[in-house]
């Protein structure tokens, strides 16, 4: 059900459960016994970074339908998307699961994209368990919209480090003990910011657009929430996004955090935090998919944010838009 | 409502109207007369194509909100997709549109994809008025995809010609004279071609697949269609396809042709025809949209295909996996 401009309400779907794969660096931070697998070399025995994102994103899926208990031909429909150009993680890993699959692109929204969507089809009759998944790989990243590795250039003051890792999400209306109660679609929030280095400050007004949309038309508060988690503004992003939505006349200070915050600890060469459409997929799906389980955290919205940028955008002269997506979870 | 395992039956979708924009030589072609806008020169006073091709996407959406009489208030959301690398012409494109937006990727599959999301949303009652739009620029995407035009590379004998152009589809649950009927998602299907400049043999199993699963799941046969439509085989594709289906047990030959067909004329320097996003996209909002207002042809199904290939992914060696939406609409 619609309420309001941009928000769905839920009547009937469910989180069975999710799975999150993760590269040796993520797996050496503080979320690392959160994780379903962590990885001991970041190739992960194939020939290029690229087939060994695209094997995270296949065994993420494979993780999250074998914990859901469900057979691939339960499986009624793949929503996922990855970093690399022409989503090929995503579409090249779900060739062999023989399952409808939707490609989405909303960068480092992802998987908020895909959970909302995929909450849409179980709510509208059309699907009963659905797979979510994203992913990404710092070295293909950095290969795509950087320099490759070798070339060993710095990284600028500001800028996030992609995280290696890949999570699914089964979303499904069969009664389990999360229930995914609403969710906001984002708009392309654009306010003219051309730093490729600074993801945070591009995407941070995005996720402060979804947000205040969400809590206004629900009708809540940032109190009535145990965690306000944003995707991957990093450190500089999310003392914006904290200034912005003051500005907006909510205070989330005291519920808020950033899965790419969270990822790492201070001293992995990260001084801005962490970002990737793999960030928000394997905090959630591992850590805080974990603590709602255990009771520890019991309403929490999940707000991924993606930057709708390319490099030949950057080269033109653009500057950055953002989008954001929000998902209500709620421990029953 | 599901009906099998792919398809979808809808109770109150329709198609309120589509609109199109094409460059010079699709303006020269055989449908000329049909599409809304055709530009004198493919750079459209941008400095770049890939400003161009935004440029079209935006006005692809304008034009078919227009067309429909809607606000942009009205409008709950678009969801879109282009062939550029993190779909940067629709990102772009719908950023002043103050719109809820999903972001795709289904190469060009990627209007169908979009009107079965669409037509869901809509059906699902999470959404009454979306816009669906999809592109392709010729320079943007040899550019990206093979050389810049500027080498003056010659193109293989069976390379298609990337449509210049972007189509919209306003999906509404108010009544019109065409009414979205029924849809099937289609699953990554991957038979191993690994020749990039023959994309309509990779992708004629997808639309096979795609095509019969939806046959079989409406309990339906070719002769019940005036039209089946594919998106962009090419001429070699389409004689594929033909055989492919009758592999299967169906004889589509007396309703069956493809938009990569249909758009130039035989000797405008593309011998095996069109592809890209803007190829089903301009074709079926421009040309059979239209024909079907006009009462002559009154059960269509169109199956838009996608190559879920990369440059990358070609340089390592995969194959090119394909993917097939079907969406069949019906003059009431």
């Amino acid at each position: 059900m619609k309420i309001g401009k941009q928000t769905f309400l839920f009547n009937n779907v469910y989180l069975q459960t999710g799975a999150s794969v993760v590269g040796t660096k993520e797996g050496e931070g503080p979320l690392k016994d959160y994780f379903d697998l962590i990885l001991k070399d970041d190739k992960w025995c194939e020939d290029s970074f690229e087939k060994a994102e695209r094997k995270m994103f296949k065994e993420a899926l494979e993780l999250a339908k074998n914990k859901a208990n469900l057979t691939n031909e339960q499986v009624d429909m793949i929503f996922g998307g990855d970093l690399l150009n022409q989503i090929i993680s995503a579409s090249f890993a779900s060739r062999e699961m023989d399952t409808v699959f939707f490609g989405l692109y909303g960068a480092c929204s992802t998987i908020c994209e895909s959970i909302l969507l995929a909450s849409c089809m179980v709510d509208g009759g059309f699907a009963n368990n659905v797979l979510c998944a994203a992913s990404s790989h710092f070295s293909s990243a950095e290969r795509q919209y950087r320099f490759p590795l070798e070339y060993g250039s710095s990284p600028t003051p500001t800028s996030q480090w992609t995280v290696t890792g890949a999570g699914a999400s089964v979303i499904s209306d069969k009664p389990s003990n999360i229930k995914i109660v609403a969710g906001t679609a984002g708009k392309i929030i654009d306010l003219g910011i051309k730093d490729a280095n600074n993801m945070g400050a591009a995407m941070a007004p995005a996720a402060a657009d979804t947000i205040s949309t969400f809590l206004r038309e629900t009708d809540t508060q940032p109190e009535d929430y145990d965690l306000i988690l944003t995707g991957d503004l990093g450190l500089f992003g999310k003392e914006l996004m904290i200034k912005l939505m003051a500005d907006k006349g909510y205070d989330i200070s005291s519920v808020y955090n950033d899965c790419g915050c969270m990822i790492f600890y201070k001293d992995q060469t990260a001084p801005m935090g962490a970002s990737g459409c793999g960030c928000a997929a394997t905090v959630f799906n591992g850590a805080v998919r974990q603590d709602m389980e255990d009771n520890k955290v019991k309403n929490v919205l999940l707000a991924a944010t993606g930057a709708m940028l390319s490099p030949v955008s950057s080269f033109q002269g653009e500057s950055i838009p953002g989008i954001s997506y929000a998902i209500n979870f709620r421990r029953v």
